[in-house]
This record gives structure tokens, sequence and C-alpha cells, in this order.
């Protein structure tokens, strides 16, 4: 097992009394002033805003709010976020909503954390010494940010989508109610699913020695997964499965499933800029296209660590040759993604052939070269390579 | 499943080169004055003493020494601790051992930063608003006591071993290197196993709704702690079992294998006073002995889960009715702690019948009454039954 630093530090208040703990562990932590940072505004339709905003109220804390983050969360609104906070004297941000809500809270938290723009804080991938407090109300499950190190922002002027990973990233509290969860839409909880077992594949499939404890913790969470999204597929109100889907998004990318294997996470940025110049594009969606494609291009480089993969996780059969195996997993994987409804081609993404080139291009620009892949980097056309066996 | 809070902020420093971020870590965080505190002294023999004051020597941080820590922990030297510390302006606690040594530091902790007895601030499970800072270089995989929210003192005067849970017990930082495991003894190895197993097993066999994601990880744990305790039995210096078995330790106790699920730890508090009594009884070993026994006396009252337990962790056959499923669950159990050297009846312990009544009210005074169990309480003359089972 290679060497590792295991950090997590959130507070997590998980069941369907989360939010009651909102007030009391603010106040606790001597919060005075908190941005209410949130979406499109559904959680005024659902009841969860005035349960938040009572919360505040009846635990004497003041806020002010920032509404308006979208689906791949935008520089632009991050700025208004820092600015707002400054004039404000805020010294608390409490998102409420999913991964877009968290990261955006972040990279304001950056900017507030470090004085400079947060575009610069993401892309040099800067930690603050002293990170400024965020904490999240959590509607669905998916990104798995309200316990990652992870924070990625869109510049929709340049079409980049960039990230940053590191320990001043991760949010002080966190308040999950599945309950929250149970209007998500048939297709964002597919998302959801899909990007779940990918923060866990992602972790699994990496040129390491071997972590068996790491390894059966990663199955055990991708089987339940498996699992809550099939069940959700048939019955989106099925709060146990809700339940558990929301538990493993936060465990998929705390980092626990990947202890001892350096993650490259390659699937992960080929998938960023897709939708970096695609706004439609679901994060979950892309991953469901460029994963799959992503194996069958590196499969040779580890066929023993693959085979485990499509053995262990995919029921693939393992009694025919490595390479018959490892197919068969994609196989399994891919129909697993189209019994949920998700894309698994390029085509049904909606990315023409003639963008490949552009966006393979930009990927290549956001990490300074070719990007670490299955021990060893991939270059522009091998991504090209992969977006066409994705066809 | 039932809501649960989850705060785990403990920074793990993990691998052959754990010990090398102490000196950095300590400076980073402002620290100037250190509490050395171990045992018996076996760490000036395998270098791991000169390594770690190497570390505090070369960061310029300053440091005196308390050896003298004993298996069961007394109460005695937490209070030379905490007026050492005192005296000397010691502002961090750095335990270089195993559970004995993390839960004297703790205890020396709460003595520092309540400013009260310690075994009062122990009896009273009282948590420090400011939790003074401690950290652990771990020598043994077992207790799972450098991350987990729990500490246990023997007060060998009354012949009582007492525990306290809050999270001021958390250790600030755990450096952990699994080449520090090598030399432990057969022994040793076999009863950190069987602690490990049962801090995972005593939080699964619960009666609380169904929590699937967590049974799985659980599940997960346990049997790469018991694939890894069969292998060490054989060869003590496998690299790969002695590195599982260090993390799962953590993992154990540090509540990922419970969440959802309210724990009673009957067994615990049942051994607790076996060994409160007995101080050459290893805790693990105890827990051999009396955890088989607790399922044979609770098992009726929950038959699913147990049926459960004993398929899903012991491979019993399920193709028999529920009685014969846990009872062959119990035997390979059993079979399983023999197999690695340890005890499974009172009579290897040591421990007479005549004894029985007054260790039993030892573990009825100290909580009070009757004793949480398997879905209801068990009192003075059960605990008794527990023992005769375990004959």
């Amino acid at each position: 097992m290679v060497s590792f630093t295991y950090y997590v530090p959130t507070k997590v208040f998980f069941g369907t009394d989360a939010e009651s703990h909102i007030g009391s562990f603010l106040k606790s932590k001597g919060f005075h002033k908190v941005l209410l940072h949130y979406g499109s505004g559904s959680i005024k339709k659902n009841g969860l805003y005035d349960k938040v905003t009572a919360e505040l109220q009846q635990a004497g804390i003041a806020y002010v709010e920032l509404p308006g983050v979208e689906p791949n969360p935008k520089i632009g609104l991050v700025r208004c976020g820092v600015e707002l906070c400054r004039k404000e004297g805020v010294d608390f941000l409490l998102g409420v909503g999913g991964g877009s809500v968290s990261d955006s809270c972040k990279a304001i938290a950056l900017g507030l954390a470090l004085d400079i723009d947060p575009w610069e804080a993401v892309v040099k991938n800067i930690c603050p010494e002293k990170p400024f407090p965020m904490g999240l109300v959590l509607t669905i499950a998916a990104a798995g940010s309200e316990m990652s190190n992870s924070c990625v922002i869109t510049d929709d002027e340049h079409n980049l989508k960039r990230g940053c990973n590191h320990d001043g990233n991760r949010p002080l509290v966190a308040f999950m109610n599945p309950e929250n969860t149970l209007t998500v839409p048939k297709y964002q909880t597919a998302a959801g699913t899909v990007d779940i077992m990918m923060h866990t594949m992602e972790r699994y499939l990496t040129a390491d020695p071997e972590t068996p404890l790491t390894d059966r913790l990663a199955e055990a969470l991708l089987k339940t997964v498996k699992d809550c999204g099939s069940r959700l597929a048939e019955d989106p109100k099925d709060l146990q499965a809700r339940t558990d889907l929301m538990w493993a998004s936060s465990l998929a990318h705390n980092d626990i499933t990947g202890c001892g294997r350096n993650r490259t996470f390659t699937a992960h940025k080929i998938e960023h800029d897709l939708s970096g110049v695609h706004d439609n594009i679901t994060h979950g969606a892309g991953l469901a296209v460029v994963f799959p494609a992503w194996v069958l291009h590196e499969y040779k480089k580890g066929m023993k660590r693959f085979c485990q993969w499509a053995v262990n996780i995919w029921q693939a059969n393992p009694n025919q040759d490595e390479d018959a195996v490892i197919r068969e997993g994609v196989d399994h994987m891919k129909d697993y993604f189209r019994s949920l409804g998700m894309p698994v081609t390029m085509q049904e993404l909606g990315v023409a052939p003639e963008e490949y080139d552009s966006i393979a291009e930009l990927t290549i620009a956001g990490a300074g070269g070719a990007i670490p892949s299955y021990g060893s980097k991939l270059t522009k056309e091998e991504i090209i390579e992969i977006y066409r066996l994705a066809e």
C-alpha cells in the first residue's frame, strides 16, 4: 500500500432531523452572519428554504442571500459572492443544494480566505492556511462535495472548467436529510448514481500496489449504490434507497474508498471539458459516456487490476481469457447505465466529431500537457481515441 | 436508518514513512513542548524512541517523558501525567504505543482540559469544550483508540475499569507505520484481531432498522480482518497483512462501521470488569470468551439480524432453521478464535465461578443498574448466565 494522509474533519448530521441541528451548531461555533447560497429556488417550493431560515432566525443568526447557482457553477457568481460577503461582514457560508452549490460556496470561501481572485485560487490549487468556514444542507446525492476536498468551477466566458483538490476545501459541516432528495428527478438521480460510482471506480482503477481493505470497502459501496440506483429507477420515493445513496455519495468522495491509492481521475478530467463546453451536459451523464471508453482504452496496461474490477464489481464471468472478462465487465456497466436512462455514446451526449480536436485541446491545455492516466499519460490524440471508443 | 452524527477529525499519516511527519506537523500547529508518553520501554529497543525524539529535536520541539503505561492503564499514572504537564508547561501529548498508551494520554488530556480529577471526568463522561491536543504514534493494531471517541481507564485500588465516549476524546493526529507492528507477539496480535472484529460486530448486532451500506462496509472490514488474522498467525512478518490490520483497527472504531446504528457494546462492558479484576486478562482475549456467549444469550431477540451476521460474516449455511444457522455462526467464530490461539472459555481465561457474583455486581454498579443489550437490558443474573454460557 502506498503511504497516504487521511483527513476528513467535516461534521455530518445525517437523518430525517438533520436540519434541526443547523441553528444550534452555528451558534455553538459563534457565527453571527451567514451567506445563504442556493440555486434556482426549488428549495422555496419544497419548504426547505423556510426550514433553514427558521433555524437561523431561532438561533439569532443574521443572513444575506445569494441565489442563482447553475449546474457547472460559474466563476461570475462566485466573484459576486465574495464581494457580497465582504460588504455584509458574513462569517459563515451555508449552501443549500447539491454539488454545484457546494462548489460555488467553496470557491467563494477560497476568495475570502486568500484575498485573491477565486479563479486564480482554483487554477493554481492554492490551499489557504485558515479556510473560511462553510457548510452545506444537501439536496441531492451525487457529487460528494459535502465531505470532499474538491472544488470545480466553470469560466463560461472561456469555456473552461477547472478544479482544485486540497484540505482547505473540506466543509466544516454538512446537514444531510435523505427526505430532501425524494423529489430529485429521475435523470438527475441516475446521473448522481453514476457520479458516485465513478468517484469510487476512478480511485479503484489505478496502477498502485494491492490494497485489499480499501478494495473491499469500495466494492461494498459500489454494490450498494448499484442496488440503490436500480431501486430508484423503479421507485423514486424509496426512502431506504435514498438514504443509502446519500450516505454513499459522501463516502465515495471523502477518500475512504481510496486510501493507499493515488488517484488520477482521468475520466473526470476528460468529462470536465465536455460539460465545460456543452453546459447542458450533466456531469454524471458525461462520465457514463467517457468512463467505459476510458476502460477500453487503458485496460491492457493493467489486466489483473481491470479483471478484478470486472469480476468483483460487474460480475463478469472469470472463466474466460482476461481480455474477454474485462470487455464483459464494460458491457455490464454500459447495460447498467442504460437501464438507468443514462447516455453511453458521444452521439447521445450531443458532442459532434468536429468538436473533438478543440475539446481535447482544452483538456491538454488545462493540464499543461499530457494528462495522468493508468500508469502513464494520455496525449491529445489518445483523448480523441477515447472519444471515438465512445461512439 | 436511525439518525446519526459523524465526526472524525483526526488527521492520519499512514505508511512506512509515517513518523517523518511528526516534527513538521507539530511545528505547523505551533506546539512547543510535548509530553512523550509510553509503556515499558520496548520502543527503546526497536529504535522507535530514537526516531520520534529525533523528529522532535529536528523540529525544535522540547519534550518531557512519562513512561510506565501498563495494559489496562491506571488512573494513578494519569494523575502523575496531569501534574507533570502542568509543572512543565506541556502543550501537546504524544503517546507512543497502543490502546493503553492512547487511553492514558486521553485521560491526561481530560484532566488538563477540564481542570478536575481525570477519574471524575471519565466516570461522569464529561466532554471538554476545548479538548487538550493529543496524538499517537501507533505500535499495535487493536484498540482503534487512535481515531475513536473512547477512553477506558482502570482504578486498580478499587478494581474498577471505566470508559467514556465523546468527541473530546478524538486525537488530533495519528502516525501509523505498519512496520512498527511487525514485532508484536503472536498472542497480542491475535487479541488485537479479536478486538478489531468486536468493535465492528458490536456495532453490527444491534436492534436497529436496516442499514445496508453500513452493513456491507462492516462485512468488508471483517472479511479483511479475518484474513489478516489467519495470515499473521502463520507469518507475523507479513507486511501486507500488518498494513491492512492496522488501518482496519482505526476504521473499526472510528464509527464508519456503525453509522445509523446505536451501539450498546454489551460484551465490552461485561469484559471490562473481567480484565478490571484480573489484570492479566488481555482485553481481546476476554472478548473472545464473552462475545460468543453473549450471542447465544441474546440471539432469540433478533433472529433475522443474527442470521444475517452468521451467514454474511461466518459463512454459516443459510439452508437450515434460523436457530441452527446462528449456532453454526457461533461455532465458526469460536473455531476461528481458537485457530488464533485465543481462549473461548472462562476456565481458559482463569475466572472462577466463585467470582461471578462479585464481578457481575461491579458491572451493574458501574452502569447504575441493568446494562443495555440487544433491544433490552441485562440484569446481574443475566450477566452471570452469560458467564455460564462461556464455560
